[in-house]
């Protein structure tokens, strides 16, 4: 075939774009990196992971919710964050043709070492003693500084205000708790979801699809009280499960039950049991093979200084040669509530009931955190097959962008008119495609490449006995099925 | 009752912020107009609409999808859409303080006329001849100039590129067009839906909730062949549906069947069906009082100069006063499509089949757009009630933030253990809340407040006899209903 000489991520990519799962935003004015759009296919699918995500997570408890909140919020907003001071990436700047370099990249690149989170002056020195150049035209390179990655935006045409987009979701439920505590049942833990946009203005975005300058998130920030940071009313049921990590200490993978985790490494069972949960939604309802999966344990030169604990949810994706973050479990402390009473004057605060009396507590905050556009492109990744005949995605029903495609065998006879019935019979429970077009062998390919689960052919039988050829993605078996049975057939299998 | 002076706008927005509904964004930082937040309430009942909306616009035609796609777009874009030289608002600077109006806003206010869609001067010489005067100190006002409404922002470190915030959502459809024409059936029509964020950057947004910087829009986009512009599929089955119309040339509001809007008043059948399923939508999907829903035609001065027909989709909204646009069906000809070709140098066309032959059209565009948020807002209008002693939403169940509470009783005597399992059991299939703080009485005016469809009540008689209180919000009727029979009557009522 004449595309084996691709890599497997240009080939992803491809079908992505010729299919319309994703495909450069704007594109025909020639786009800007970091922009993407998604297409038919790609919607469907993200929507689907997004809805599987709110449905998993907010069933943890009932007292989980989702808001949602604009994207440009007021600098003071991010001044309290911490984001205004400390957002920023490390740039370098040509002194002879002013091209500008994003440091730590240009060092990884160069050094092939692993720089992520050090100073400007330690990425200066680098520079400096392995002689780093311009790669444009071998100019000096300035000293290392910060640039601020969000964007600033001008509301208002009478002095106009600085505002921002926002670069993370998450402050949205901060500045929401008071309000949402009190709308809500007034306890703890409370947790508060956003599913959105985010921006930041990457210096020099790489990786296809995997950096960006606009992307989504899902976050869920769930507020508790840090007395109870060890208590979980569920944690006896998990206790045993095995936990898949990599420790930041000794720089190995481990398989480790809940309860050693626990009581060994004396991480809090509140945070614990939201790992077991995170692993579960991945292995048990995304079918994502165990070898593929693992959260990283972030040092504390790694994570951000008000992380008390902080591991990455890791994926091995091919594509980008390795594990990479696709999210994260975050003990955010109190810094998020914290910060914003300090900087708003609004008292944070808020007064539950223990057994009878009433306690002022500043809740802690848990975050779970997830790249939707990161996970999306995993599934890619992860379930892409090449076969010597065909390409497909063998993904799992609940995230095909079809469970179904319906074929009339010939566009005569009636064929036409009964596959149209069948299509509108499962166009209600399903996500069902309609092709009368070319070859049934051709259209199985078209279907298999996208990932359908199920091929169903109406031919000439089914026109007296009211059965139907269903013709399975993976193993490519084909059986009859009655018109009658498909729906079960089809949420069944 | 204490709030018995407030207008209907003011009781609603206290409810809605109480409750978590709306509330202004980032509010513990005193809130920037024109942006709000969904909370846990508000965010539930607009992803129902969205979802509605959703499931009934694309089902119209089984090659209707929807795409997602970036916020921040380059500037290309807006100078083939035409954004960058008109998307403006008319503003009027004080010659003294420099306080700047909003012209046609401040010209309106002053002389209780309709001043929409005129030109600079024609404001300019109201100002003078009416003397109007700055509100704030009485100073001259400048001649009317045009302020663009799209907010620009700088991307990239190296060398910034102006990009803009999207302004509809709208343009991703164009740019998209020609890979989701090739990616799917190679048909026309083809309909391209976006639901998504938009900005504006208002010169001083009013109406509370109704104008907004930072909005949502779902909107279609149906490119088809102009050749066919009088002609649909299913227009038999809808030519007797009488639309209700207020007409430009008369200033008359009208019942006219869909045939006659076709037959007599030359609107070709592509749009007349499509302004029917819109009025179903309203009428029919959301129980929307036919006497508070109207078309409104838009005469050629108040019309885009690229709109062919234009009727405006009307809300007759208590709390704004009148009949309000909550969305619009446009007829756009081949303005979109043309200036994107024309600005990009990307041929659109596509090759059709048409019995047989292959045609080469350059589609026309008809716009199905709805404002989300004004959506969101006139449910709340429409359906909030006031009763001696209660406040209710009388919502449909399809956009019920929660069809249904559970409540035990007391807390006491496994009555908590069997309403957390009457819960769950009902959780999967329905949006659920579970309530056991207060007297009963007071739970059922917290659920009528935010529109809650059945309160249920486990009771000491439910212990041994396996039913619960079942009350009606709108007839607040209680009836025993056995648990295994709660899913069938929540569905069925």
């Amino acid at each position: 075939m004449e595309s084996s000489s691709k890599s497997k991520s240009e080939k992803i990519m491809d079908i992505a774009n010729k299919r319309g799962f994703i495909y450069p935003s704007s594109e025909i004015y020639g786009s800007k990196a970091g922009f993407w759009t998604y297409g038919s296919l790609g919607t469907r699918i993200r929507h689907k992971w997004e809805s599987l995500w709110r449905d998993y997570f907010l069933s943890l408890n009932n007292n989980f919710y989702e808001i949602d909140d604009c994207n440009i919020m007021p600098k003071k907003v991010f001044e309290s964050s911490g984001h205004l001071k400390n957002f920023n990436d490390p740039m370098t700047e040509c002194e002879k043709c002013h091209t500008r370099f994003r440091a730590d990249q240009l060092v990884e690149d160069t050094l092939k070492k692993d720089v992520s989170g050090m100073k400007e002056d330690v990425l200066t020195k680098l520079i400096n003693d392995n002689k780093i150049k311009c790669s444009n035209c071998k100019g000096s390179l300035s000293d290392v500084r910060f640039f601020n990655m969000m964007f600033d935006i001008k509301v208002g045409a009478v002095n106009p205000e600085i505002m921002y987009l926002r670069p993370e979701s998450a402050q949205s439920p901060y500045l929401a708790f008071k309000r949402e505590f009190e709308a809500t049942r007034r306890k703890l833990p409370l947790g508060l979801s956003v599913i959105g946009r985010v921006y930041r203005n990457e210096i020099s975005p790489r990786q296809g699809f995997f950096r960006l300058r606009e992307f989504l998130q899902a976050e869920l920030q769930i507020f508790f009280d840090s007395d109870k940071v060890n208590e979980h009313d569920d944690f006896d049921n998990v206790k045993n499960y095995n936990l898949i990590v990599y420790f930041a200490s000794d720089k190995k993978l481990k398989k480790i039950s809940a309860k050693d985790l626990n009581e060994k490494l004396k991480i809090p069972k509140f945070y614990v049991y939201h790992m077991v949960k995170v692993q579960q939604f991945y292995l048990e309802l995304l079918n994502i093979p165990e070898s593929l999966f693992r959260f990283r344990e972030l040092d504390e030169s790694e994570r951000a200084f008000y992380n008390k604990i902080h591991f990455d949810i890791e994926l091995n994706l091919e594509t980008l040669g390795g594990f990479k973050e696709c999210g994260g479990v975050h003990y955010r402390g109190d810094h998020d509530l914290g910060g914003h009473q300090k900087g708003s004057g609004e008292k944070l605060e808020v007064t539950i009931d223990e057994s009878g009396k009433s306690k002022k507590v500043l809740p802690h905050v848990l975050e779970l955190s997830f790249g939707v556009d990161r996970n999306f492109w995993a599934l890619l990744d992860v379930f892409f097959k090449e076969e010597s005949e065909r390409t497909l995605f063998s993904f799992p029903q609940i995230v095909c962008p079809f469970n179904a495609a319906v074929f009339p065998l010939v566009n005569k006879e009636k064929l036409p008119e009964l596959a149209e019935k069948v299509f509108l019979s499962l166009n209600k429970d399903f996500d069902v495609f309609f092709d009368d077009s070319g070859s049934i062998g051709k259209r199985y390919r078209r279907q298999d490449e996208v990932g359908t689960k199920y091929c169903i052919t109406v031919d000439f039988d089914s026109l007296t006995k009211n059965d139907v050829t269903v013709r399975d993605r993976d193993s490519m078996e084909q059986v009859r099925v009655k018109v009658s049975e498909l729906k079960d057939y089809i949420s069944k299998n």
